[in-house]
């Protein structure tokens, strides 16, 4: 089956708005096994809307507009859409009501006549209840094509895809999509692509498929199959063959968790906590790890030296260990993340010092050198980094390396204490 | 003049990378004043693209095509725009010099044969050289119509076409444009709208577009003339009227800056050094501070004190404070800004307090709470916000008006000993 998309909005022709719609559309549709050959932008523009919905029509059996359904005389996305699939528009009593309710919870009291506009609909149409907004998504069917119109406010349109367009979707297939996203840390891409050469080469059902995120690899597995049940059973035997060959690299299996949030349920689990010691990521590392909610159960206090004088007066390090190794060095990395958890008196303590560039680099100490270190248990592990690109991408490298090496330490010390007991 | 941009590359169409290219693409064009009336995605499939091409060619006098410039089998867009030009592809010196130059510096030594590919150009195409890569960019003219070849990666397309075809659109024109980035802070996208509605009522050339973003709005003065000198002529009144309008909440007129870097280069100009002092931000404010190369001049440490227990011990806020006033109240803001220059002996400290969410809130002090502080040459100045959105959008909007506060009480300083002399 064939999938196509149109984005409604001058703002994108403008540049204003970076499509992300269009991608989130897209990998969706790709997960649902459907075909895309073609995606297009158009403006609020009558003629040549109606021209992109034509064509768009002729090649493809499942189109999805989104944007140009808001209230005012610019939207027309609908009113176009009726017109060439030759449909009336008619008041619909529902979409009326919830556009009352709405806007009595909402701070604008006051409903503009071009409001009830958005209670206008195709006649036939299936209404999609809009749960962050007025106006209501709609599904047109005509001569076994389906033409699928949404809001282009990601909060509104995300949410409504993910709830009804998307189960509308995998009905419309004879077999059903099912997907589970299996995610990594700390290997490279090449080399998860050569470990399961194999199981790639040999896929059928279910397929995998890598993406590649800053020190971290995703893997999609996802199986077709009569219904939800059965594709979880052809699913289930290739991530146990995953997990066999990565083990502790897996750090979730579950779509939405990421890395930070699976080192504080850990950290939460072992109740530890953390602190951090940072120079050239100033306080990156910390802002990643406090966008988790819920993270003041684990996350006290954290520390940003930038400057040599603060991680003396801050984090004690030796006058010494400065002058002799510099303040990018494996000794200096160590002795912020142990006396980073001394001195807040933390059970874990991560460091990063390194040069993040453009300025700060000699010849022995070239842009990209960062030293890690992650103190816990009385012991300290301390790795040496290269990292290429540029600063932003030195100091998000960075970070990410720091999370997975806490994440190795503690994970490290619970096989160590099981195999004691 | 119209333009037309097409995206070539599976990968969009599969989700796998968002259209960042699109983006800057058009709103470079609007900036040039051409007019653009769609935007397609297309595939490496050489009848789809072709069509496309075709489609676009007979719609516009300007195609811009991004992507499929690569040395593999799959990338095809050359080799389809010079058949639907109906060009002959030819071996160009030029450009094989530069391949061979390319991999002698490149860690890849060996050159395979599909890399030669990148030499072939359709007969009388003018090449625009790769400085990042090795596909190099190319303009194909046709009975007055333009079909210009980028390649995808963007940090070889965004400085190709700043460098070279910018360039090339603007003579295109019988005017060139030209514009000016004047960036406004702490001011409502509404509020400056209405200030200058007489000024965007009467405007022709030069226009005024306005952009929001979050804690800022940006007004692009844009002219048409016969040359530069005449265009730059057009538009300084209008930024002389804006400045008189606007006074000290523009930041900058210089399309690149950030208002962190103006922030940092004023703390530079008068010498000062600062800290940070954070609660529900976490880290993300001395982040953002240390995202701008040398900033180590001025900043030497911040501190993150997500407990009240660091805000006591590093901080030094008084148990009192904390017990009466709560952690996120007026009374703390002040004392952690105020304490955290004093213990780090910076000349200004900011400091942020609030309610991020989604946990965390009463009935007195909702999500979104936030007080900002600053503390510069014996004042405390303390602010009340009510920040709207999820954790991520109330951590962003509270870390630009800590900025702007900042900022504020910088130049506030200036003026008052301006006066004072």
């Amino acid at each position: 089956m064939v999938v196509e998309l149109i984005s409604v909005g001058t703002e994108i022709l403008l540049g204003n708005i970076v499509n992300t719609n269009a991608a989130f559309l897209a990998e969706k549709c790709a997960l649902l096994g459907l075909s895309m050959y073609h995606q297009t932008v158009v403006g609020d523009n009558e003629e040549r809307l109606a021209d992109t919905i034509q064509t768009a029509m002729n090649r493809s059996d499942v189109v999805i507009l989104s944007g140009g359904l808001g209230p005012t005389q610019d939207d027309l996305t609908k009113e176009v859409a009726a017109k060439v699939l030759d449909m009336k528009l008619v008041e619909d009593k529902h979409s009326k009501e919830r556009i009352q309710e709405y806007f009595k919870n909402s701070q604008f009291k006051i409903i503009t006549d071009n409001n009830w506009k958005q209670a206008l609909i195709p006649e036939g149409a299936i209404v999609i209840d809009n749960k962050n907004g007025t106006a209501p998504g709609l599904i047109l069917e005509k001569e076994g094509k389906s033409v699928i119109l949404l809001p282009g406010p990601p909060n509104e349109m995300i949410p409504m895809f993910n709830h009804d367009i998307f189960p509308y979707l995998n009905k419309l297939q004879p077999e059903i999509i099912c997907s589970t996203m299996v995610k990594l840390c700390g290997l490279g891409e090449s080399f998860v692509e050569t470990e399961i050469a194999d199981l790639i080469e040999k896929q059928t059902n279910p397929t995998i498929a890598t993406y590649a995120k800053t020190g971290e690899v995703h893997l999609r597995i996802t199986a077709k199959a009569a219904d939800e049940k059965e594709a979880k059973k052809l699913i289930k035997p290739v991530v146990k063959e995953l997990r066999s060959r990565f083990g502790n690299h897996i750090y979730t299996t579950e779509e939405q968790d990421t890395l930070e949030e699976t080192i504080i349920r850990l950290l939460k689990e072992k109740e530890l906590t953390l602190t951090t010691a940072e120079s050239c990521t100033g306080g990156l590392l910390a802002a990643r790890l406090t966008n988790v909610p819920g993270v003041s159960d684990v996350f006290k206090q954290g520390l940003v030296t930038y400057c040599n004088r603060a991680k003396r007066k801050l984090l004690e390090v030796k006058k010494n260990t400065l002058k002799e190794n510099g303040a990018v060095s494996e000794k200096t990395a160590k002795e912020m993340a142990k006396n980073g958890a001394f001195i807040t008196g933390a059970d874990v303590c991560v460091s990063i010092t390194g040069i993040a560039g453009p300025g700060g680099a000699t010849d022995e100490k070239p842009v990209g050198l960062v030293y890690i270190a992650c103190s816990y248990n009385n012991q300290v592990t301390v790795r040496e980094f290269h990292f290429k690109g540029e600063r932003n991408k030195v100091r998000e490298s960075s970070v990410v390396n720091a999370l997975i090496l806490l994440r190795e330490c503690i994970i490290a010390d619970t096989e160590k204490s099981a195999k004691k007991d």
